[in-house]
């Protein structure tokens, strides 16, 4: 690529940001737009609507927003989001700092040694500037065993204990944020209770019988209650049944005029005598209502070998959660248990039954996901290959030569090299996550939260291995699976395809990086367009409406990857941290913007979501690392290679070393934690009132009570009164 | 080697088995080697010593022992000696049943099939027998690509899947023992106890007062007392020092006579004026004493950041151990504490304050011992090739030629190729199992049953990597590290090598196994011979007498050893198989033997030495795995080759449900067992007895009172009276 096609690019593509910039300053504005734009502050407010008129400033496009994003602090951030938000937005943070060090050092020193090497055979000449190629501005530039590189050598141990520094300041900051979040937090259900699977039901003792029984023995003095996990996938299908024909119903009623209300009974309504239609559905419904209350008494059968089990003391749960309780080891198996809004229902009514009911179905299917996952991850090449193909032009006249007359035209011919490939690759990618998320939950995690953190970590894998691996290796090579049998051979391999990538990566960032965030993130441009779709044919029904929480599983693992991006390319093509830079800037301003209007927080992990980035951050280094050793030998200059080789040895023990001096904080809190809150809460007056609500958090909403009055005349449904 | 070369081999050992056999029959019953070869029974009834008369029964070898060591129950077995004893008697019977069942199908089956091959160009002809090459008998016999091969590869599978089903069956076994042994025990201090380190003191406060602050906030109810660990090095010294003066005082008054006991004080005790020996040293004892004292008293103020903790329930001393205490999980790090005898308490003297004051300094002095290790492993390489060298007659004459016209002897080129390599071998190993006990109790095991197991791994790999793939791979080979970064030709290297050296491992087992283990393990050649020396000088101080333990470091890694060998080797040289037999047997009654008589349990880790046999076994399998898959290929039987690769990958699924199903309960005891035993204790009439010996079970024995009367005329020392 030269540097006038990627100008090219960066122009299109800034174009496009300043468009959606300007058309989401307007668009906010519009109260049409607010269950979009703002859809947390439609929730806060919710019934207290006020339409403003019309108002000329509402077409203006304003940066006021910017202002309005930026200045709430940390603080204020957690108080109305969570800390995973707060997190998420370090993680800008932190390849800010990484980034502005790296963009110093690579732009100001590696960039003109770079481009004043000539081993590509290019002269000092400034005006042909945009006709060069951009691998003039990367290390391949620099001569073989040029002493200069080993300014690049010195660089790559620097540029690592930086970023080693900012690691660690970064854990431990994180650690003492979560640990003044446990301290400030009022008692909460799932701090009290534990996830018990694999419970040994004798025959003749019901499952409640035998966890009763178990936990008042073992623990009489902090045994507060249990929940039994039922299958209730029957009842929940029945029960949306019943809610949808309840709604149809009440919109017929005030909608249509009572003539319309009859029809005729027969095929599509045309033959047949002639019955009323609200008679009908009420009749269904009554039908229904019926089987809701037989299947809420049966329900009750419907044991699965798993309970919640909550204690009187933060404490007796952490006492359960971590010691083995009976002699076998898979039995009686204990796990922290979610925020009770956080629980993955579907999965234990249609999943759990064979999932997670022994321990042995469970591994089974875990290690089922894991084979999955990786052959969704490798098998996932083939598209990228065929995107590979679609930038070579030539590849495509072969295959479609009735096309060589448009691809003659310059304009396509730079779209398709330009543009196209990496949309593509996005669309494709755009399937992946909620893929992972099935998986994830297949493989036996039993809330949202650790779906998602799974998911996120699959995702990341997913990443690097198909756009940063096949793009580099250009696919052909990684089918050659034999080059991981032969690791002596994977520096060279990487260094010789890793900086000729270069140009294309920049431009992924400018394209998947800026242009996406900013429509599809800032702009929402998917939600937009639903809404607008929408509108014309909801009326009133709000009661769909519903506030979206952030993808965690899929935007952490892009911002991670644009992380390594940065990582790796920082000695080898310096050019790119500068729209590394641009990105991060945006997506802190764009995403605090997003976390304080749009995304409610669904569950609070707290934080747990750093080790991920933690680890990805080492994974680059060491990649960097790897490439760097295969560059020097590439590059004739062994003494400076085989230099290199102690950097990831010691990269993996400062992990190693952060694994053991933070990890255990993100698992669990020490005693020293729980029982300072526990005698918290012995003063507290409001704790009697909290255990009776402990009794009942665990409970499976389909089993609770749900209120729809049958009609104007305000029956209570029988939907109320057979809440079990 | 021929079959002839191996016969004689078989012939010189057993004959050797069998005069070690009928000495160690007759010199049994000798009364004044029952300090060697049933310490036990001495250490049992000491003092009451009966001196027989003559007897001519005593001359006559009998084979009455082994009846003896045959009879009793795996019951009576635990019951006088402990449970690592009877896990370590379980290997040899899994052994047996192992190689039992392999020996059958490899005599009866492979055997013949491999004989009745002719890749190796041999014809039937029978007469010649003790001339053939051993090789006849094994795989590489078998012609390339014959249909017989499926054979071995049925062989191969349904060995893996009974050697599976033994080891889980013993996992299973060995569990419930584990289980029946802790319900059928009395309050130890060990259950009641953890070690704390890293605690963070304060400027301004002790140690002591730390723990004691913290235990006492966080566990009132449970917490008992506590023993800060203090660095008692200068004061171990000291009372050393002063014992031994004490000793030879009391040696001087009683045997020399008043004339002797005056020298002259100086050069030599040639010159000078003449004084009193005796006054002398009580002169110096009591210096010594005086010294003792001080640093008694300034001992207190040499505290280690570390603490042992004894708790009143076995339950809170579990909840101390597995919830991490402090907010850092770096401070007040918690392990479980070893039986007080089995302390390494010098460790905690010496080597603590460097190498455990710290969690970083720990933590790198793990790092250093395993490079240390790797380094030792791999450099041991070197003797083993000089080794190797010497079985090649060549070799040695090109370099000493002058030994040339010996060297052409028949008996002593026989003796060389047959016998000394492995008499050499075994001599350099022999130095290693004390190296990799200095190495494990650096690493910061602070008990010695821990140091054992910890070293009992470490000799696990350095036999199979100096012993086993050294001897097949012929050194070079290894020595060219490359192979391991190419890891898909190592199965066709091992499957080009292993074979090869069936008949070098016969002979191994032959006199590494059976000579050597009726000559170090049953006759105590060493213990012998140095109680034959010590004897004329050594008078009455039997005080110095002490019941040896058995050392499972070096014991159990040998055993496994073989074990890896037969399992390999069981589809390659199915001959190897009736003597690992013979050796199974021989172990299983000289170990019952020892056990009974000579070793007593030094400490009791409840079986923990399992799940290293477990991971051993795994280990063999794989191997044999992966040398299948290579020996398929070799052998032009591609398709077995590649229906063998699920084998390892089952396998090693295999191993990771044990990991799951056993190895928690060999890690620690559930809820339902401790407080199951705590509520026995709580109907005990004698805990408070209990509770007062376990508030000084783990002081430093240094800090103990030491009864040594200074004469005859029975004053206290001051030792005794100075007791911290």
């Amino acid at each position: 690529m030269i540097v006038w096609a990627l100008l090219t690019s960066v122009g299109i593509n800034l174009g496009l940001c300043l468009l959606f910039f300007t058309l989401y300053s307007v668009l906010r504005k519009q109260p049409s737009n607010l269950e979009v734009y703002a859809p947390r502050l439609v929730a806060a407010k919710e019934g207290s609507e006020q339409k403003n008129g019309f108002n000329f400033e509402r077409l203006l496009p304003t940066a006021g927003w910017v202002k309005r994003a930026w200045q709430p602090s940390e603080d204020e951030l957690l108080s109305v989001s969570s800390l995973d938000a707060v997190v998420f937005i370090r993680i800008f943070i932190f390849s800010l700092r990484v980034f502005g060090f790296a963009g110093i050092v690579g732009v100001l020193i590696l960039l003109p040694i770079n481009y004043l090497g000539n081993q590509l055979d290019v002269d000092f000449d400034f005006s042909d500037l945009p006709n060069k190629s951009l691998d003039s501005f990367s290390i391949s530039n620099v001569n073989d065993g040029s002493k200069w590189l080993w300014v690049h050598f010195c660089a790559v141990y620097i540029f690592s204990g930086v970023v080693c520094y900012l690691l660690h300041y970064e854990y431990g900051y994180i650690s003492s944020k979560r640990y003044a979040h446990y301290y400030s937090s009022k008692p909460q259900p799932h701090q009290f209770t534990i996830l018990v699977r694999g419970i040994p039901v004798s025959s003749g003792s019901s499952c409640s019988e035998t966890v009763e029984r178990f936990f008042t023995e073992y623990y009489p003095s902090t045994y507060l209650s249990h929940a039994v996990v039922r299958r209730t996938n029957e009842l929940q299908r029945l029960t949306s049944d019943a809610e949808k024909l309840y709604r149809r119903l009440v919109h017929l009623k005030s909608e249509t005029k009572p003539q319309q209300r009859s029809r005729r009974d027969g095929f599509c309504g045309l033959f047949g005598r002639k019955v009323d239609v609200l008679d009908q559905y009420g009749k269904k419904l009554e039908n229904l209502e019926d089987n809701v209350r037989m299947e809420q008494l049966s329900v009750a059968g419907k044991e699965v070998p798993a309970a919640f089990v909550s204690f009187k003391s933060r404490l007796g749960a952490a006492i359960a959660l971590h010691i083995q309780q009976g002699t076998n080891p898979t039995e009686w198996v204990t796990e922290r248990a979610p925020e009770p809004q956080d629980v993955h229902w579907p999965f234990f009514s249609s999943s759990f039954t064979f999932f997670s009911s022994s321990f042995i179905k469970r591994w089974i299917s875990k290690l089922v996901v894991v084979v999955a996952c990786a052959a969704l991850t490798i098998l996932f090449l083939i598209p990228v290959v065929i995107v590979q193909g679609l930038t070579n032009l030539e590849q495509l006249e072969t295959w479609f030569p009735f096309l060589k007359s448009i691809l003659n035209l310059t304009v396509v011919s730079e779209v398709i090299t330009g543009y196209l490939p990496s949309l593509i690759l996005h669309l494709f990618l755009s399937f992946v996550p909620p893929i992972m998320i099935m998986l994830s939950s297949m493989e036996g995690c039993i809330s949202f939260s650790q779906i998602e953190k799974s998911a996120c970590t699959k995702m990341l894998w997913f990443t690097i291995w198909n756009i940063f691996l096949a793009n580099t290796l250009s696919g052909s090579v990684l089918y050659r699976f034999n080059i991981f049998l032969e690791p002596k051979k994977i520096p060279g391999i990487l260094a010789d395809a890793v900086p000729a990538q270069a140009s294309f990566f920049i431009a992924y960032v400018v394209t998947s990086g800026w242009t996406s965030l900013l429509s599809s993130e800032l702009f929402r441009l998917l939600p937009l367009i639903s809404s607008i779709i929408k509108r014309p044919f909801s009326g009133k029904d709000d009661d769909e409406f519903e506030v979206p929480s952030i993808p965690y599983h899929s935007d952490i693992p892009k911002v991670l990857f644009f992380g390594l991006l940065g990582i790796t390319y920082f000695f080898l093509a310096p050019l790119i941290l500068p729209f590394l830079l641009v990105y991060c800037c945006l997506g802190y301003i764009i995403y605090r913007n997003q976390l304080l209007n749009v995304y409610a927080p669904k569950y609070e992990t707290g934080g747990r979501f750093w080790p991920t980035v933690h680890n990805s951050t080492i994974f680059s280094l060491v990649l960097m690392h790897v490439i760097a050793i295969g560059i020097f030998g590439l590059k004739k200059l062994s003494l400076a290679s085989s230099l290199t080789v102690p950097l990831p040895i010691l990269t993996l023990l400062f992990n190693e070393y952060c694994r053991k001096r933070f990890l255990p904080i993100f698992k669990d809190y020490p005693v020293e934690c729980l029982i300072k809150k526990d005698r918290e809460d012995q003063n507290d007056p409001t704790i009697a009132v909290f255990y009776d609500k402990l009794r009942t958090a665990y409970k499976d909403p389909a089993l609770m009570p749900k209120r729809h009055p049958r009609s104007t005349d305000d029956h209570n449904s029988p939907l109320l009164q057979a809440g079990v």
